[in-house]
């Protein structure tokens, strides 16, 4: 692991050392050098330290950094050194950073790029986000299935040069059908005379340009692929996802679930670098929608209010109940759209799942309610109806818990069915409903033993 | 994508057609066997099939089973066939399989693995689990600086076949020590002559067999790599971690964290083969301990008795105080979390955090309490106290959201620091906390406002 270099590089660069500037630079990776790069807040220290980083890793170092650097990097350099940085770096990374810029400075970045990276990038940008489309490279090698093993590698060493992988190399037809993939390890394992035919898998995974990226990060995960081909709807290659986008993939829709089943809006943005208002705006509109929904449960209280107004002992419980719904639900929410985000669990399974959430919140409600029964009727010495209050208390914690474990199976599933995201339908909205539930059964069971009208 | 093969292959078997199935199943991915076996529940027919699989990757889908289905096949296979399938596995999925096998069935598993197998699964069964050690594999091709490239191209040839990459080629002492990886994409591109001292990159990412599988998976995501040397203390080369299994590390602490956020003891099992008796035991936990804070909440309402006997009003708002609450901290408590295992968030960032939390609360705090304070004023005309009423509720609602952040903020940090999993801090512990904080809050200004004793 690497100690933070950010403070020596700095101290050279003050000392005017840049040599040992460039050597520093040249010892580190790509994504060091953007890290220290993030953290300059000084336009001009930023530009001479970005003219120091060795020609051959600037590209790669700059596709790392942050937006705003990027952005603060463009406007400082001229035309050239801007047509240098675009044209070296990879397709995709390329076609991010412009998805990001604001359009005056997409214009600039257009007008330097090479006519083949113009186009390039223009196509890929008409891709909708989130797709195949928008997180493949178009640089890969492709061969032809009449070459034999020794041809394909020195078409590999003619082309590799400016090609994100040559670790899996794609075989097409004359008109770009795609045939099937062939391995760098094959081709250097197999005799030099074998033709590419017998060497490569025609038994191909890919996906369509359209394909969602949270699938892909799945079949990623499960077939242990390190690149996926894309084809269009004439099967015919027009891009690779390799696995390093694809790890990216999964950390964004992991957190993009964790955000979601926060009731926060998501956001690509890192924490410490969201602005105070935004952070604010991605949460409110969900805490809006649950005050305005806990308005049910104000409802039902109040028109209960005879039923606790002489045994005031009630209100006490109320906290406890909800809580241990909310809990409860979000427990079984969590488990469902965590296995439906993993294609464990299907719309095929539906009853099994809720069959299976029932028994569990039994087992859990039966036991909460026991443990709940005793200690009320301990804990409450000098209350005369402790003993019908404590059952009260135990069967509506028995009732809400089964409720509250089926609304959160049920409800993320039919979202999903509903092409919604399931994780809208976790912890917040589950407990919000379940609370507004717990309340009914509670006064409800409560009138009915304490005999209340 | 592929359809699903199973009752094909089902009828096929059940037609005697064996070279059918032979050819269907070397058309399928391994994983994909894996499948179909994972949901036969005849031993007889799983028996059958298992033995139709082609040689050449039966080891391999076998490693893809699950447990249960690994060990129902080992049960019905003779020691010859069992120790074929054990030979031929990649070393990292024959420990794992021993990792999850009862004592009987491994004895017999190590009773036919070769002796050098036997040593090295024994060795690598030595490794904490989680470590880079339990995740490992030796089977990595090494080479030495000395060797031209052409050499090394040969040494690959004539090793390669049992090594689970030959990507990335370490290269080390003759003691073994690690001076420096090189790519097969580099040897093939290089010059035939060149020393690998000069095609190499020194300039090493390492782990010790002890770190965390956690870290090793961010590093994976940050440095784009497909493979990553393990080292022991004197920097001598004993295994690599390669992508695939950096993938599935990442999926698995995501899903403990969405686990043990949810109030779910974590579990290797996935939902639906997971028996009731033990989601509901991973669940029961933390509801007996969620249920038992709640009482504190119980007991402060009912030392406030007094101050809402006489406005029974203030009853009605407590979920809707407590459950904006709730979620208000759960937001702050999910973003920090997913920070801090992005390693977006550090502890040196505490303060910033915080006040950034305050303000964002602030904000929301405010936002809310005007709407609630409108609407509360609006909706109960026939409420005599309504505008102090009004009042209360929106104070503590503005108090209730910026501690309930603060705690989703700091709690999650300090959890960190005690080396505590930070996810433990989430909605369910954040939310009953607040609860009572939120009680305690309403019913002070309560009595404040309202002039009760």
């Amino acid at each position: 692991m690497l100690d933070e270099p950010s403070a020596e590089i700095l101290e050279l660069l003050e000392e005017k050392k840049y040599a040992d500037v460039k050597l520093r630079f040249s010892e580190l990776y790509p994504v060091d050098i953007a890290d220290i790069f993030d953290d300059i807040e000084d336009a001009d220290i930023m530009l001479r330290l970005f003219r120091l980083i060795p020609k051959d890793i600037a590209a790669d170092a700059f596709a790392y950094m942050d937006n705003d650097t990027q952005e603060r990097i463009i406007d400082g350099i001229n035309d050239v050194e801007l047509s240098q940085i675009i044209n070296d770096m990879f397709l995709d990374d390329c076609v991010d950073l412009v998805e990001e810029l604001p359009a005056n400075v997409i214009k600039r970045v257009m007008r330097t790029a090479s006519s083949n990276n113009r186009r390039a990038i223009n196509q890929f940008l008409s891709y909708p986000e989130n797709s195949a489309g928008s997180i493949m490279t178009n640089e890969y090698v492709y061969l032809h299935a009449d070459m034999v093993a020794v041809e394909a590698l020195s078409v590999i060493r003619k082309t590799a040069i400016d090609k994100e992988t040559i670790d899996y190399c794609y075989v097409t037809t004359r008109d770009n059908r795609l045939e099937g993939v062939v391995s760098l390890r094959t081709l250097v394992l197999s005799e030099p005379e074998t033709p590419i035919a017998e060497l490569m898998n025609a038994n191909l995974i890919t996906v369509n340009t359209t394909a969602d990226q949270e699938d892909i990060a799945l079949l990623f995960s499960k077939y242990d692929m390190l690149a996926l081909p894309v084809v269009d709807q004439e099967n015919r290659l027009v891009g690779i996802i390799t696995i390093d986008d694809a790890v990216d993939v999964i950390q964004d829709e992991n957190t993009e679930d964790f955000e979601r089943m926060a009731g926060v809006a998501p956001s690509d943005d890192q924490y410490l670098k969201t602005p105070v208002w935004k952070l604010a705006r991605n949460r409110i509109v969900w805490l809006m929608i649950l005050m305005s929904s806990a308005m049910c449960t104000e409802g039902l209280i109040n028109s209960f209010q005879s039923a606790f107004a002489n045994n005031l002992i009630l209100v006490a419980f109320i906290p406890m109940l909800t809580g241990t719904g909310g809990n409860s639900g979000s427990q079984a929410s969590t488990m469902i759209i965590r296995g439906m985000a993993l294609d464990e669990i299907h719309w095929k399974d539906f009853f099994v799942v809720w069959w299976k959430e029932i028994r569990v919140a039994f087992l859990c409600g039966v036991s909460l309610a026991a443990v709940n029964f005793a200690r009320i009727v301990l804990l409450y010495p000098s209350e005369p109806k402790r003993i019908v209050v404590a059952l009260v208390v135990s069967l509506a914690l028995i009732l809400t818990v089964i409720l509250a474990k089926s609304m959160g199976c049920i409800l993320p599933m039919i979202a999903k069915k509903i092409k919604l995201d399931p994780a809208i339908m976790a912890a917040p909205l589950i407990t919000t409903i379940t609370d507004a539930c717990s309340i009914l059964i509670y006064f409800t069971i409560a009138r009915v033993l304490l005999g209340i009208a």
